[in-house]
């Protein structure tokens, strides 16, 4: 098995959370490298010592510039919000350029470049990028968290367009007729003890409450619960006096 | 217009970090309305001190019970980490969970119900769930960061699969074939300047150059700022005498 081809590289973080929040997603979505930048030291150190994601902070690798932490790589992505600032590569959508990144870690090392907190990548950061992408908020408040924009990046490399429209967990069927009939039974003998349906009139009611039980999704299980529980009331009023 | 029909509900939540992330995220892909469910009085009281997404928190509406906070709500839908807990409703990938919640807020409001932190989901609050779904996270650790969960699920609602293929920021053209000839023509007059090629191998050296200017991509304008860079070499190593 080919080691992981991607290394998702933190320039300058300066929040120990957000790079304990890279690497829980790094780990929940199957990847192993994050290297760091200059990251302020104290954050480092604050961020090693928590325990989700351990052996991803563990494995992580601090480097002194961004030249020498993507040095085996063969494509640099950077990231980034912008609006303002003119960039000199393609710009992708995430939607878009996560395929492009999926596609190219079949046959080499990629590098996925996030900013710091408060800048984003710095124009010397982005001067490395093949081109960049870009998350798609919304324009009047584009930048988000750190954390957050790396577990949307991954989750997005991870995304499975063909993914089964069936509910993993098996969507129960609905109760056979035989069954919901033997409910709009019990229903209609209810409703004639509390005296809701009288006799004459019984007919057009149990017809409305078998369309009810029609439009009413029951499952099989479903059904013979609510009929115990229906057979109980019904006894209670017929056993209870006058 | 309709207003918001989407309703982010937390239950439980204990940090106000991730209150203040998933009022963020709203923010960030546009959406409005922030419930919580007996959040731990501190941390709404330290979120709402946060700068980012003031007006998500401002908005932001507090509940006693799950009930009360979803009562406007037509579909209720759980997330969940799963594995262990036997599910007793539908469980949807992502993918497939967010489709369905997207044609559903043409028609209905609906309540997306993120757990708290350390137990995710109870199965009390998963019982007003008319279905649930998951972000695939790898089995091993599946748990993801609130914050995270948010940011994900609200990203995925967002995501446009029809996305141009080509990039936002246009690609640059590739330099016209006379632009990149002049570049080789430079090339050639530095290499027999500064001895690499002799005339009698010059013919082969400028093949394989030629080659090369066809395998490299340049933009017109980059291919324009290197000529001028070769050109001043060229003038230096003519005009330095031995």
């Amino acid at each position: 098995v080919r080691s992981d081809p991607l290394r998702i590289v933190l320039a300058s973080p300066r929040n120990p959370l957000n790079i304990g929040a890279a690497a829980r997603a790094i780990s929940n979505f199957g990847f192993s490298h994050l290297r760091l930048v200059s990251p302020y030291d104290v954050a480092y150190h604050e961020a090693r010592s928590a325990v989700r994601a351990k052996h991803v902070l563990e494995q992580s690798e601090v480097f002194t510039s961004m030249r020498e932490a993507i040095s085996d790589c063969t494509l640099i992505v950077g990231t980034t919000s912008v609006g303002h600032r003119g960039l000199h590569i393609p710009l992708y959508r995430l939607e878009q350029g996560a395929k492009l990144v999926r596609e190219y870690l079949e046959r080499g090392n990629v590098a996925l470049l996030f900013g710091s907190e408060k800048f984003g990548l710095s124009n010397d950061e982005l001067s490395h990028c093949n081109w960049a992408m870009r998350i798609p908020t919304r324009t009047e408040h584009a930048s988000m968290n750190l954390g957050q924009a790396v577990a949307i990046c991954l989750y997005e490399l991870r995304r499975d367009d063909a993914i089964a429209q069936l509910p993993e967990y098996p969507q129960p069927e609905n109760a056979p007729a035989e069954s919901l009939e033997r409910l709009l039974k019990v229903l209609m003998d209810l409703l004639v003890a509390s005296g809701y349906a009288s006799q004459p009139n019984s007919q057009s009611t149990e017809l409305k409450l078998r369309q009810l039980l029609r439009r009413v999704k029951i499952p099989p299980h479903d059904a013979e619960v609510l009929l115990g529980m229906l057979r109980q009331v019904l006894w209670k009023i017929r056993n209870s006096g006058p």
